[in-house]
């Protein structure tokens, strides 16, 4: 049997094309990313120093037969070894004329935690005097050595690094030097014997002197490091796979300290901050390239190199031009110059901010590098997130990190940055901001819905417990505010007014900056820039072009009337403000009007309380009749925004309970009243108090609300249905284009639609008779109970449109009450693997999904144009959007803030699954 | 056109069966179940009078063409009064040998509240001169015109009884008459001139004396009757279908009053009470058919009439036993003796009691005339249970019935006899039965939530209204409590405290007695007997036919090992004494078994909330060491009471905070105490109500509950298997043979499984080594989150057997809190028909259905021989057992007491569905 090929020469790319079936990504996999472009940039004549790349298969090998090289391999990297020495005509260990490699890992993905490069393999006591000998630079040269000594001891001997550094600081203490500048040959020298002393007492054993037998024990390491702790987690925490291994790439060592016409530097081929298409780097004169990376000396920026080194120069830039038109992205570079000779060392994609990301992207397209489908795909829906939100200056989070003004990490729940003074209670912060005009931050140990008046007045909130889908998290992602739950370091004392962490207390009134994008919180405060859409033309561009895939790259039969065949991106919006913003952020229609949270308002609750108490229909009626005009006015302001789009009002959903004073806190107050003897007002409180009492639910989320209560109470949405229609109506007669949608929730049987939905439909029919106008409207459901998903066909023949409430139905389909679970059990079911991701945040494709999959195919075989959407929070989340293109969705619906991102993320789906080789959901 | 044939003579059942395609069950349907009766018998030559059918189709097409005679219905009517003439020799209207019929409804179902009889038809002034010329006895003649005319105005011209009533009353007083065999002709005929002014003065014409006016009446009279409200009410309470229609049978008139060779009599062919094969029944000489039911005279057993009529009698017993045998089951029978000459005017399927349905069905298996298949089929799930419930004695029964004291009947919703004093309100009701020690029926006109502490107080339960599925019915059913509702004669006056029915008033504190099996109320106290199985040797006949076909009449894979191919019945049981009684009622296996029950337990709950609030896993661990060895020995009364058959062990499954005392109470205590100043324990009661707090979960329902409890605090669980297996390894050691199946509840997620069952399983393996003894074991899951079905290919690649958790599945599948619910909306929901019935009690196939469905093929596709159970409360219910058949389940796990009636229901659910003929759920 011929031995498996383990070892390609850089100029042997042809034959790992060939035997990955011509596939470059299989290359990438096998050579690794850094070894691929090595030998990439090698077969484009791109100096490179001549080197070979050990595969990732053999790293598996090797791992899998308990670290054992598989057979041949050694003999095959000696045999490349031999290849090298021929194309540079050194030999490997050859006093007269020794080559030095270095060594260095590359797996598929560029991956921190793995082995670092060691340098100057083949130095050793005989191949540093032959180099003297040759008239090298003897400081150069133990310089060198020293460096392999110490790179060697520590990666590949796992000897710390302080065992190393002491002795070199004692040693320049001595010498009363500051930098290592002003070391000697001698004491470089010296060191490198003190360095190999420290491997004896270490190890037991010497520090090698056989190059051969560094080149495979650091081979080896690199093997070993693919499994260490940190390379683990990384991969555990990044979702990528443990079975890609990591290549070994050996590659001629090339000096950029040899003197004046030496140096190094890294580079982009555009700016990675701004995206500005013009070179980006930094460079050193006779230095190596970690000197650069580690900010011992001052770099020069890049452009200054024309000045020093105009021939190296040229041919730098027409080398990085060609590598940007090859790879079509935007590449980050490492060269050296030994000697005046230019030689690259690595070449891949550059990271980049957001803002690059957009502008390189809109840029290559505009300057037909790629195409306008390319660039949409390069830009992230999460780099979208991120222009959107105010930001802190980076330099100055820079400086509060290092000067210890970190306060506490909780959960980045809702992204941007914010600074302000604290406060412990939604009245007072709601105060401080409207009267006192300050820029509030609302901390609170968790938030419910009577603190909502507080965290809308705030710029910014902190939580010390709670989950990313907590109250306070699902509030803020809402309305765009910034917000950290869960930083269980605070403990928060509300009648002390103040918070404690790490012995810092801070009090009511005090400072502190909140980064909702990262979760961490600075006390002081820290300058942020806020960002505007209608200003970030690049984006503009880039999220029209998204909107044109959507349009036409749709995989699901266009509803009645509908214009396009792709996912649209609708907004859930309560107010004509909100409504507004989402338009202008792109929004072509509202999947979710909650009208109960209207019936929040200082001066209807009173009226929503007497309404709900009524004993009588004729006494209910009465008090909805004053709520009518309130309403009406609502929906007039809403269809007023979004003048010829639809617009899906949801009809009442909690259970009324919600809307009732708090029961455990008139309890305490009947109990103190009784206990006192006083017994002025007692008896409207024992009756309120009973009241509530018996509207008390063992489990609110699965009784009396939706549709259920509009059946127990029709007059209710009767109300709310003539004030739709009549708000419809007005708008109409003003020449506003009117598309009301009327959303029933909670149905979980056709049944329930049966009995509510023609009594509904008459008020409509009556108000535009009343009225004397026509206009197109539906009525449809949320499909938010698993038995409407298992029964969708049934509830499709009523309903006109279904829109999913992945909410409710990631908390039925689960069984898992929301509130409880964030706060119990959901976070361990996470970090042990239990559940990948959590589910209130990306859809559950394989559970709730599959019900999802099930109702839109069963509702399409009743009712083909049936027009299916998303409101639950899922609909603003990127992967839960992909999912909603796969099972074909109209619309995905998501707050006004998230909308380009769910524009991007939309045109990502359609882009992915393209018609023709459209994905089908697994039938399981 | 030819017109449709809308009347059959009762020679003509050829043409019926023809029309119907062969399908005698559409004759009964186009015929009625008396229409095709009497044309059944005609064909098979026993002496019926002949006569003839108008269809149910007329009828429908009588209703929908808003109350007109189809085209040639009439016409059709007349030609078969032709041929009657003919057939009877007699004529319709004419004086000198004048026919006369009765009219006479009769639906495809017997149905009360539809119109009764008319005899006489054809009488009038007229003919009634005719007959007396003939030498027919005048007072007969006019009692019978004085009868045509009260009948025909009360039931077809609506005129109120009291009408007629009176003027007779008034008539016998004037003349010092008591009874109205002291009426002479010359009384009649007065009684008939007063009557026929009765009808002048309420209808405002007379009279009719056309008899084909009479006849055209009396039939429009039984077609409106079908909508009449009583028949409406009626259906909608019984489920029967609201298009059947009614057929008109007009028979003709046979006197049983002609003297002393005449009589008339109703009769079974076996006893309806005891079942015994013996003629039963009674009869009347000289008298008319009304006359036996109507309880004026004292009737005569049927046997002498062997005495009275020895020839007619030998008639009548020949036809019985050939009406038996010929339709295979027990017979009941109307005749008429006209001057020795026997007619039989009705046969139908007798009703009996449960007990005389299962004798009846052994007998005739027995006899051979029906096969033992056919005698499973014959008694109903229904039957059992109440053959299983305290029953009142037959005897006394039917002296209460001779003795008038039936007070009222209502529908039967909740079986069982009880015998009480009314009260009429739930506070008094609960008081007398707890304070003063009665036996309380507790009699409202309906019930709310608020009632239920005196429901469950009572004995049994009366209401004048309601449903079988209103709130009385389905908490008496819950709490097995007798119940009759809707009793609509009776009216219920609670500022008297007392009740009204047919005259006759019953005040609190008096006696009555309730069949909530048969739903009649009798005045006073009937005796009851508590039934035993093992006495019951016809049940246990039957009950073990049907063990036979369900082993054999399987549509499942065979689980490795499984004996049967069928539905095993298993039983939930959580202490040895009900597993013990769940056996001796045939139960094969443990289904469920409720760990957390023992941990309420006096002596234990201490120890269980010391557990709960430790605060390390060592206090943890030590307190459940202490739980260990009393589980330990649950467990080993367990295995031992079922030797030989699998025991399913549920691991804990409630949320801890159902252990700790009610957070309510204890807050009262603590605001009391603080407004109090009291200060002593005050601050160790407040650390207990803040960590009760803690506890505390929105909706405990979607909680911290099943596995998830497990994963959070594995050490419980750890307890119980080791629990489980040290007491099945003592247990196998004695030589007991030990199945335990282990069962983790709430899977969501494989994931779950994947964490905890294999360091149970290492447990189990562990103690197995321990104990130095190997045994069958199982581990598995209940499926009760959709979740869980729709991945259940997944989760059965781990769990080794499915139970279905319904109470559960149904509580997530339509997102209702059961508590919540059934005091809330589901009440409105069954009585509106947005639900069929209380998906709690019977399976809702469509949506829980479905998922169950789907997961039992996917778990099998997965895992062919997953053993599939069922242990909600819907194991004990007949629709929902028959779905478990046709899913595949191997088994249903019910309460002990329903173990027999589910025996019954598999077999009735493997005989409806044979292989071959096996159903598949349409797949939607």
């Amino acid at each position: 049997m011929v031995d498996k090929k383990w070892v390609y020469l850089f100029d042997e790319v042809e034959a790992a094309e060939k035997a990955c079936g011509g596939d470059w990504e299989a290359v990438r996999a096998l050579l690794g990313g850094k070894g691929a472009g090595l030998a990439d940039m090698t077969r484009a004549n791109v100096p490179v120093p001549p080197g070979f790349t050990v595969t990732t298969e053999a790293c598996n090998a090797y791992l899998e037969a308990g670290e054992k090289f598989p057979p041949g391999m050694w003999e095959q990297e000696l045999a490349a070894m031999k290849q090298v020495e021929k194309k540079t005509g050194k030999a490997f260990g050859n006093p007269q004329n020794p080559l030095f490699v270095s060594c260095r890992s590359g797996a598929k993905f560029s991956m921190p935690g793995m082995m670092d490069t060691v340098l100057n393999i083949g130095l050793n006591d005989e191949t540093a005097q032959g180099m003297i000998a040759k008239g090298l630079d003897e400081r150069f040269i133990y310089d060198s050595y020293r460096r392999l000594v110490e790179m060697f001891g520590s990666v590949v001997l796992d000897i710390p690094d302080e065992a190393f550094e002491e002795p070199l600081a004692q040693y320049k203490a001595q010498k009363g030097y500051k930098l290592d500048t002003e070391m000697t040959a001698q004491d470089w020298k010296a060191i490198t014997d003190t360095f190999k002393k420290v491997v004896k007492e270490h190890k037991g054993f010497e520090f090698s002197q056989d190059p051969y037998e560094q080149l495979r024990l650091a081979t080896e390491a690199v093997f070993k490091s693919w499994n260490g702790k940190r390379a683990v987690d990384y991969r555990n925490a990044a979702g990528i796979a443990h079975d890609l291994g990591t290549a070994v790439n050996i590659v001629t060592m090339v000096f950029g300290n040899l003197g004046y016409t030496s140096g190094t530097g890294v580079a982009f081929t555009r700016d990675p901050a701004t995206g500005e298409n013009k070179m980006y780097g930094d460079y050193l004169i006779n230095a190596q390239g970690e000197d650069v990376v580690a900010g011992i000396r001052n770099t020069e920026k890049i452009e200054h190199l024309a000045k020093d080194m105009p021939e190296a120069y040229r041919e730098f830039l027409g080398i990085t031009e060609k590598l940007e038109r090859h790879y079509r992205e935007m590449q980050d570079v490492e060269f050296t110059i030994e000697e005046n000779k230019l030689w690259m060392l690595q070449t891949r994609t550059g990271k980049r901010t957001a803002k690059a990301a957009v502008k390189i992207a809109v840029d290559m397209a505009n300057e037909g590098l790629i195409t306008r489908e390319e660039a949409v795909l390069r830009v992230s829906p999460e780099n979208v997130d991120t222009l959107l939100h105010p930001q802190f200056d980076p330099k100055e989070i820079a400086q509060a990190r290092s000067g210890g003004r970190v306060y506490a990490k909780g959960v980045n729940a809702s992204p941007g940055a914010a600074v302000g003074q604290v406060y412990f209670d939604a009245d007072t912060a709601e105060k401080m901001a409207k009267e006192h005009h300050q820029s509030v931050i609302m901390v609170r140990p968790f938030t419910k819905p009577d603190d909502v008046h507080g965290m809308l007045a705030a710029k910014g909130i902190l939580t010390s417990e709670g989950g990313a889908t907590s109250h306070a998290a699902v509030v803020a992602r809402q309305f765009g505010v910034p917000c950290i739950v869960g930083a269980v370091e605070i403990r928060i004392d509300l009648e002390k007014r103040q918070m404690e962490a790490n012995d810092v207390v801070v009090k009511e009134s005090e400072w502190v900056s909140v980064d909702g994008t990262t979760g961490e919180v600075y006390l002081g405060q820290i300058a942020t820039t806020a960002p505007k859409l209608e200003e970030q033309t690049d984006l503009l561009t880039l999220l029209s072009w998204a909107d044109e895939i959507c349009a036409t790259d749709g995989i699901r039969p266009a509803p009645a009337g509908w214009p396009t065949r792709g996912l649209q991106v609708w907004t859930n919006a309560d107010y004509p403000a909100d409504a507004r913003r989402a338009r202008a952020y792109g929004a072509v229609g509202i999947g979710l009007c909650r009208t109960e949270h209207m019936f929040f308002e200082t001066e209807r609750l009173p009226i929503v309380q007497r309404m709900i108490l009524a004993e009588t229909s004729e006494e209910r009626t009465k008090e909805l009749n004053e709520l009518l005009p309130y309403q009406r006015s609502d929906f007039e302001g809403l269809f007023e925004a979004m003048d010829g789009c639809p617009v899906i009002i949801r009809l009442i959903d909690p259970p009324l309970h919600e809307f009732m004073p708090d029961k455990d806190k008139l309890f305490e107050e009947v109990i103190t009243m009784r206990v006192k003897g006083e017994t002025k007002g007692l008896e409207a409180k024992e009756e309120l108090l009973a009241t509530i009492g018996a509207m008390h639910e063992s489990n609110p989320m699965m009784g009396l609300r939706g549709v259920r209560l509009s059946i127990y109470i029709p007059e209710i949405v009767e109300m709310q249905v003539r004030a739709i229609f009549e708000a419809a109506a007005n708008q109409a007669k003003k020449g506003v284009v009117v598309k009301p949608e009327v959303m029933i929730p909670l149905t979980g049987t056709v049944k329930e639609l049966d009995w509510i939905q023609p009594r509904l439909e008459r008020i409509a029919a009556a108000v535009m008779q009343e009225k004397g106008v026509t206009f197109e409207y539906k009525f449809g459901t949320m499909v938010e109970i698993p038995r409407a998903c298992v029964t969708a066909r049934e509830v499709a023949e009523v309903a006109e449109f279904f829109s999913f409430g992945t909410n409710d139905l990631t908390q039925m389909t689960f069984g898992y009450s929301r509130d409880d679970a964030e706060r119990n059990f959901l976070v361990k079911y996470v970090e042990e693997g239990i559940l990948p991701k959590n589910p209130f945040q990306t859809l559950d494709r394989e559970g709730v999904g599959r019900l999802m999959d099930m109702a839109v195919k069963d509702g399409r075989s009743a009712r083909p144009d049936l027009e299916v959407g998303i409101c639950g929070e899922h609909g603003g989340d990127p992967d839960s959007i992909e999912f909603c293109h796969i099972i074909g969705n109209n619309y995905v619906s998501c707050s006004p803030f998230r909308v380009p991102v769910a524009r991007l993320a939309a045109a990502h789906a359609a882009l992915k699954h393209r018609p023709g080789g459209a994905e089908i959901i697994e039938d399981k």
